[in-house]
């Protein structure tokens, strides 16, 4: 599959360059795709707990990331009640926006992302549900407020965004002012 | 720093049971935190290439992962060119969300924002380009588009919030219909 590594001839041809590429490109995809080293016997030996524990408890890699996850990364954003969807809204994006911050906050959602699909799944950690609660909220009060799911991915789309795929995350203020986007007033 | 293993007494107390949880909650974030297990070494030893090719050539395994996702991650997008900003972005947008629902694509980027920031940042590919060309289109007819940064963290943050943090990728209806958070008509 790979190329042949005793071949070369004189000073790198165009042709081989390519292939070297296309090679190294090829093993690259392949190894990512098998990077799935973070089993349960491996968190057994280092955490010095018996293996069976563990998938007694968790069953797999993923559930177990996800209870990292969760415990981690809902730790400090609380749901606010100032009697304002949009005042509630803004402050709650802009507490996200200094969680996910946080460098060992990124390095672990980056790590629980490259996980698979469970581990990402967990970065959401209870962000969704906190949102459900001000939108009821909002709903009780006799307001129409947006959906859940189209609040979860304005706010929490954007703020993950700039967190996770740029180098700049998003300060409070820049969060705060994601929630005009959701609601033009 | 881990629990030690052999002070079982009989049936789990709570207090026990706490500590293993402790400590596999630390074992994983350790783990994850020493997860550089993609190098240009092991990248050379597959791909059958000298590992001072990939050195030369690349500096990172950042820089290389920048490389495969930006040729993997741009090939399928076209930049549209309909007229109307509003129609380019729509098929813009449904164009990306296609790419991104693809499993191959999906493994690669989560791949990718696991082995870190440039790897993260290379998911983006040249789509900020891309927006800035369509944007750039319509201030040239007269138009007051909005910034790159916003279309960005409006359209790609959705997408990509849906592609990864959740179990279900946007479609491509879906996602023409989110060019209406951005310019609300």
């Amino acid at each position: 599959m790979s190329a042949p590594a005793g071949t070369q001839q004189g000073t790198r041809p165009g042709g081989r360059s390519a292939q070297k590429r296309a090679a190294v490109h090829r093993a690259v995809a392949e190894l990512l795709a098998e990077q799935a080293d973070l089993t349960l016997p491996v968190v057994a030996a280092r955490a010095g707990v018996h293996p069976t524990t563990l998938y007694r408890r968790w069953g797999s890699v993923g559930d177990l990331l996800a209870d990292v996850a969760t415990s981690r990364f809902t730790g400090e954003v609380v749901v606010p009640d100032t009697g304002s969807l949009r005042a509630d809204l803004e402050r709650w994006a802009a507490d996200v926006a200094t969680d996910v911050s946080d460098p060992d906050v990124l390095m672990l959602m980056r790590a629980a992302v490259g996980a698979g699909e469970s581990g990402a799944c967990a970065c959401r950690g209870d962000r969704e549900e906190q949102l459900a609660a001000l939108l009821d909220r909002e709903r009780a009060r006799g307001g129409r407020p947006p959906t859940v799911a189209r609040a979860a991915e304005v706010l929490l789309g954007a703020i993950y965004y700039r967190a996770i795929f740029t180098e700049t995350p998003g300060t409070p203020e820049w969060a705060r002012g994601l929630v005009e986007v959701l609601l033009p007033s």
